[in-house]
């Protein structure tokens, strides 16, 4: 165990050390330089169709004899649609603004000072993720092209497809004459080599995990680089006296069913007093296979509803099950929702445009929205291009983050020769 | 020990749950309402003069009778004038633009949805710091008017200054209706209140530790709340061979030796052997007053040097005393501030604009400057009004931080019923 550490240890070191020297070669690199490395990546994933295929073969096949859910098998799989849309996604970040160098304001002193916030890349970014593939391909691609250096550590289900995903931006990078080293994959699985990164201080410049509680809660607790974490999204839709009941049912069934394993479902829908008894949604909700838990008064409208257990309204369910309260108008919507949102992505329907405001206001959420569906928290939904996570801390970047939150900024002062008095 | 560390628990998950209360007010609370509050705090400085200086005098008294150096006793000194300054300070901050509710920027989906990020405060702040009672004012002030609530634990040399100063903010609160839990103050100085203000995850936001080393130290080590931190300044001034030679003279003196005490202060400058033999920038120094350690091209211009050992280069001495190294032009600059630099402040001396903006790129620091003092590291100079640190870390906020630093933002999201597909 102790040269099993010692040996993670002196790795991510050098994988460190590697990322940033790397790092500052493409801190300076233009634009077209770091989309054009994208580029040929998404090529190169093209090109090495059947290598990753068959690696992710290997993966699928070791999954599913070591018993591995259907879900997590999904999440595992790729085939030919979903490595064609990776190598597009790639591409599409290839084509995204550039934030490094926007100079974000500008100010002139009445000493003649100039002073400017010039965006600049964090710098070495590690990656923790679990199962799914594609998160090689997302990180990749938006770490480089925001001009930092990446150190991904994927989980060991998909450890065969991580290594051919690898390459492929291996190459890119090399095509378009920037350093190998600034897209990186740490070659063992074993979990000292997190602890490792997690303690990283002056290698690794910010941690970001992306998979379930367990991995998140661990990396929040052990590490001592910064860490910008997504955790659940125990989402509300909160349906206001004054809404339109066509909507209200329309939202309702979109924003818990389109998808319902993604973060930005909706988990509990809460229904003013006001708007009435809420039949239609449940109908919509059950004809659309939803399992409803309700409390008292929501049991009591159809036999088709359970009555929610006090666990239900802190639960991501994560899954075809929602939990439906009745509150009394806005006040009530807003302490369900400071009592229990995970403060993800928090939604009114109403056509009260004052009681949206209050809502929008009042909810301390990473996202709030007012008549639209909680299934639009999405990155590229916001016209972000991408995304590499939804943020729910307070710090730095909040929900969903794509290239500017993986960029910080430095203060560039220009001045004839002041002195201060 | 045992009993001590479940009072701190207690004692501070309830002063938590207050800030939270607190800061749910103040967070919808007009931009007049929190200057009210800051312009009354002002006044119940000024008008609490005798009483605060009383305080003062009493810690001052145990101080002197502790030992403290006089360095440390200046740190914790008030008199009427700095009370002035410090009132003056505070109604600085009630004056300065309220960034909360301003719109960072806003997007039109094709699909109808408007997307705004808007400017929320951050929540809770605890901030922990040392010996000087004029953090207490700035941190409250600043905290205050960015719409946080902010938990103040000072040094216990300055315990009962902070008091005294605290409230007058309570009063100040009061006095404009709002809750006087949005400033508080830790009555305790047992250590054990730190640790549970470090992993009051969910209570507090952001922990911004301001003093030295140690301390901040100790706080990135224990916390599990996101730490706001500023490090030690070891600060370079280097004097490119198309520096102008007097400006080189004035810039060097006053980046040095302005104030020694000051984060912002040079620690070490840089001479490009192209400039040649620094003798006047040397002589300046001796003349100010200033000891010099050269390496041994420099020692060798002047008895007055003594030679450099490798740790002056890591040294932030905070004091009278310089390092001095010739370098090979711009990339023997770039490489020891690579090297040794704390990237807090970095600045270049030179006539020559292409040179200076490869400076300004390549220095990977908070703040990099050109022919200007690297003394005007401060938030006051860069026209924040305040700041209540300069941030060296790279996530959130870059050098220093004042009312914008203290926010964060969200996702306001509007539709017209706008279901996912």
């Amino acid at each position: 165990m102790i040269e099993k550490g010692i040996d993670c240890g002196s790795l991510i070191r050098s994988m460190g050390e590697a990322a940033r020297s790397a790092a500052q070669v493409l801190a300076g690199a233009p634009s077209a330089q770091k989309a054009a490395a994208l580029e040929a990546a998404a090529a190169a994933i093209l090109a090495d169709r059947d290598t990753i295929l068959a690696a992710n073969a290997e993966d699928m096949a070791r999954g599913a004899a070591n018993g591995l859910s259907p879900a997590m098998l999904d999440r595992l799989k790729l085939d030919p649609a979903r490595l064609e849309a990776m190598a597009a996604g790639v591409e599409a970040v290839a084509h995204l603004r550039d934030p490094v160098g926007r100079i974000i304001d500008e100010t002139l002193r009445p000493n003649g000072l100039v002073l400017q916030r010039v965006r600049v890349p964090l710098g070495v970014i590690g990656i923790i993720y679990e199962s799914r593939p594609n998160v090689t391909a997302d990180a990749a691609a938006l770490g480089l092209m925001s001009g930092n250096a990446v150190i991904l550590r994927g989980g060991s289900e998909a450890v065969h497809s991580n290594r051919a995903l690898h390459a492929a931006f291996a190459a890119g990078l090399v095509a378009a004459g920037l350093p190998a080293d600034a897209v990186q994959l740490v070659p063992t699985q074993d979990r000292a080599a997190v602890g490792a990164m997690l303690r990283a201080q002056g290698l690794i410049d910010i941690i970001i995990p992306r998979g379930g509680k367990g991995l998140v809660a661990r990396v929040q607790d052990e590490a001592r680089v910064p860490v910008l974490a997504h955790l659940d999204g125990i989402n509300h839709l909160y349906i206001d006296g004054a809404a339109d009941p066509a909507k209200a049912v329309e939202l309702a069934v979109n924003a818990k069913m389109r998808r319902t394993g993604v973060c930005g479902a909706t988990e509990t829908i809460l229904i003013d007093r006001a708007y009435g008894a809420p039949l239609a949604i449940v109908d919509a909700l059950v004809k659309a296979g939803c399992e409803v838990r309700g409390d008292k008064g929501v049991a009591a409208l159809s036999p088709h509803v359970d009555t929610a257990s006090a666990t239900d309204w802190d639960t991501e369910y994560l899954d075809a099950i929602v939990s439906i309260a009745m509150v009394d108008g806005l006040a009530g919507a807003l302490a369900h929702i400071d009592a229990h949102s995970s403060r993800h992505t928090d939604a009114i329907v109403t056509e009260d445009a004052a009681t949206a405001e209050h809502f929008l206001t009042g909810v301390d959420s990473a996202i709030v929205m007012h008549n639209a569906s909680t299934q639009f928290a999405d990155g590229g939904e916001f016209g972000l291009g991408a995304e590499i996570g939804i943020a729910t801390g307070r710090l730095h970047a909040r929900g969903p983050v794509a290239l500017e939150g993986l960029t910080t900024y430095k203060w560039q002062v220009r001045g004839t020769g002041q002195v201060r008095p």
